[in-house]
């Protein structure tokens, strides 16, 4: 565990968007200051990648993976930011070890990477961007991960968005 | 082209249950006997799978790319069947090649496979039992690839289900 995030958590805020339409399966995350350590290492992530999008895989704590999207450099359209960030998880890692992992993206997964997150069984989820925010930038599949989540009777994933959004947000401007 | 499968081309059958619900940016796309001998090859990958899901992707009427699932041999929870090959395709060709390839699934793609088909511009997709017919027997994201597609601005995709779909069913007999 990171000593100083460790020593700046404490409750944030309830992403109050998220709870207004809570359902069944997925949940509204509380924050904290450590997620937003975090959510910045995604965001900067996110400025060295190919499309502005980077992700972070914490556990116990202490970062375990990072992504950056490399879709272009790569020559692999499914190189997204947290489909990167689970293969340099998987390189290391048991699947196991996802069930008490969060992911955190800056950008809210897509279907593609939603499912991923599901199927490896990672059970909290921290986005910055939404698809809905997205979309005036860059093509998005209309379905949200809390779509997702709710869709999926197996699931039980905790999900909060908005954490940090404007500076997602901001990198599309340069 | 495979000669065989061109002397026995020709319409099949257009899946009728498709066409019902047709949308704007799904297609439902018509089968031939080329169609069946390729769904046989994904079925023959599922039976070799971890788990029975088999994939092909065809172009040029080639098989350019296998895949089975190997989510246990390989400890990585995303190894679809449809991953797989799409992953074994991006290794030996140009993402551009996808535009005027066939993937054929013995299952319906889920989310996170349908994804990645989106994002890497495959335009025509079969596939053999459907995500519903699929959750009798093992859990499932319950959002179908039509869904998928139609939730995709950019996305023009042929979809067709249900070709050999008992054969495929009867894998998780096994």
């Amino acid at each position: 565990m990171d000593r100083r995030t460790l020593l700046t958590g404490g409750t944030l805020l309830v992403a109050a968007a998220l709870s207004r339409d809570a359902h069944a399966r997925s949940k509204a995350a509380v924050l904290t200051h450590e997620d937003s350590h975090f959510m910045q290492i995604a965001i900067d992530q996110a400025k060295k990648a190919d499309y502005p999008f980077g992700a972070v895989i914490v556990r116990d704590g202490q970062v375990k993976a990072l992504g950056q999207n490399s879709s272009k450099r790569n020559a692999d359209p499914t190189a997204h930011a947290e489909m990167v960030a689970i293969r340099a998880f998987l390189s290391g890692h048991e699947p196991d070890e996802f069930k008490t992992a969060t992911l955190y993206a800056s950008g809210e997964p897509c279907p593609m990477c939603m499912g991923a997150i599901i199927w490896c069984g990672i059970r909290r989820v921290v986005y910055a961007a939404s698809i809905a925010e997205l979309a005036k930038k860059i093509g998005q599949i209309d379905i949200t991960c809390r779509q997702m989540a709710d869709a999926t009777p197996f699931a039980d994933i905790d999900i909060a968005g908005g954490l940090l959004s404007a500076n997602a947000m901001q990198l599309f401007d340069k």
